[in-house]
């Protein structure tokens, strides 16, 4: 099957092996696959990807989680829509013809596989993906499949608010406003948050912020977001949802804090960082850090799509096939051009 | 009066005016202060402490905080018990004779003052101090003055275990066993919380924790306290409790800490520290930074060394006059020699 492999650090359309179900797994054709920021990042810094995968040591205790080997084809994506084409042994969810999206995850007897960060189940940049049955959702109400693949970045944001402090009636500060910030900003939307105010350089990104239900957007380069936040309330209980992840914006976010505030760390620096600890006693500020979601979170994401609650439309921003994967890479740097590109092999 | 004063970077023993009260205070005189090490390190980084107080704004909104001008003499000691020796006009609370101790805040016209680091409030390193009557507790049962001048580092311990996510039955790390990983491990006890494993070099430190309250006492340089919390419990959900207060402790924390943990900062780090954003993510991280107490807290303090709830005798490990305190800053040094020395005027 045609796909777009990750090999010696560039991406390159080949042809590799179709997968095949073991016990407990479907095949499904691709139907969209978002790319994500992650997957930039990976492209040109898969080392520090896989020494940090070690990091948190497995999601399931007792279970061995696959570190992908770079010096091996890895096919990335994990925000994927599929067709089930063919069921394996002993599937009794799903059905061929299933329109599914899927936590990127697969068990198999070798233990706990990452779709798209991995050697053995090539991601959602292929033409077929190998799934776990019992992690398969199917997509209800004929949703568009390219919406419903927006159910994975989706999730991440709605896990951030889900385990931040922010609820109804309180205020956030979004700091960035790519696919994850903008999922925040949908996710504090739902959770009945009163103010939020988004901050991003690009007029395009605080443009689609605004539709995703930003109550204020400021180019802090104008107007930092704390200023924002004190012009529109400056009383409500305050989390700062950091979703830029680059080195300083942690102590950034600690500075603009009010007493007794929460930091929520949603952005992905991989990079050591400094930080000024008295910041955070004098004000007593709570930094949460956050990954992914739990099932019942991808679920509920999905659901909120399916059902209307929260329009994913405006952030699919580009589609391409296979071929035009490595453009799309290059095409994502301009925040003024995408939010969203879509692979529909 | 007699008092010993900061100036010009070091402790001299002089004479100064005895303070007067003003309206809602009370004059007391001072009959046990214990020595703090915040106070040593304000002596050799003054500069930075009065930097880092202007991060946190005025602990009560609207109502300014009194910075201290270190070209000026402070008079330091906010951990005090005191006999009430005059009243000034409009005092209800307090009577001439009454034992109190005091959270370390006077009010006046003028907004809040730090008592002990403050130009205009000497703290208890001084003969008398004026206090605000509202915030004076009375010492009950009887208790001796140099036990209840442990009420102030007791509700900092005490302070942290509350904001902690720390409950019954649950596990504790406390690194460092100073007089703040002290009181942590006797409020950790008074919690209920059953695992609490304290890590400090040196013996006699070790043997306070276990007097305590800590169930495990380990040197890190034998046993990380990590893998002594593994060996002796692993599984309960566990709270690592930094009482240290120098760079590197909370990247270490964050690397020892099991996914899904709290880190509680209790300790004074004052220089910028570097962090691996990555290792929070990897495992989502809490991280809460904690500083002082609440009236509510520093109440509960008191009644719990007056009701032999704590027993906070061993932690008095020396007493001085004032003529003795720049000695006693000296011997502090050697944590092997003291824990907490009173000054008794």
């Amino acid at each position: 099957m045609k796909a777009a492999v990750m090999r010696g650090g560039a991406l390159v359309v080949d042809d590799i092996p179709e997968p095949r179900p073991q016990a407990g797994q479907v095949v499904a054709r691709t139907l969209a696959c978002g790319i994500c920021g992650s997957d930039l990042h990976t492209l040109h810094h898969a080392d520090k990807m896989v020494e940090m995968s070690s990091l948190g040591g497995s999601p399931m205790p007792g279970i061995e989680a696959e570190v992908m080997d770079l010096a091996r084809d890895v096919v990335m994506g994990h925000e994927f829509c599929a067709e089930v084409v063919e069921v394996g042994p002993n599937v009794g969810n799903c059905q061929v013809g299933d329109i599914v999206v899927s936590m990127p995850i697969a068990l198999d007897p070798a233990g706990i596989h990452p779709i798209g960060y991995s050697n053995e189940y090539p991601g959602g940049y292929a033409e077929y993906l190998a799934l776990s049955d019992m992690l398969a959702l199917k997509v209800p109400n004929g949703l568009d499949p390219h919406r419903a693949a927006l159910t994975e970045p989706m999730a991440v944001g709605h896990h951030a608010v889900e385990r931040s402090w922010a609820g109804p009636g309180d205020a956030a500060i979004v700091l960035g406003c790519g696919p994850v910030g903008l999922a925040i900003v949908a996710a504090l939307r739902l959770k009945g948050v009163e103010v939020i105010v988004a901050a991003d350089f690009s007029p395009a990104r605080r443009a689609l912020a605004a539709t995703m239900g930003a109550t204020e957007v400021v180019d802090p380069r104008h107007e930092p977001a704390i200023e924002a936040w004190r012009r529109v309330d400056g009383r409500r209980r305050l989390v700062l949802f950091e979703a830029i992840g680059v080195p300083g914006i942690l102590d950034a976010a600690m500075a603009d804090a009010p007493r007794g505030a929460q930091v929520l760390v949603a952005g992905v620096c991989m990079e050591a960082d400094t930080v000024r600890p008295m910041v955070g006693i004098m004000k007593e500020l709570n930094v949460q850090f956050v990954l992914g979601y739990d099932p019942a979170e991808f679920a509920t994401s999905l659901r909120r799509i399916a059902e209307g609650e929260v329009d994913v439309t405006p952030l699919i921003t580009g589609r391409v096939g296979i071929d035009g994967i490595p453009q799309a890479f290059a095409d994502l740097a301009d925040p003024e051009a995408h939010a969203k590109i879509l692979v529909t092999p």
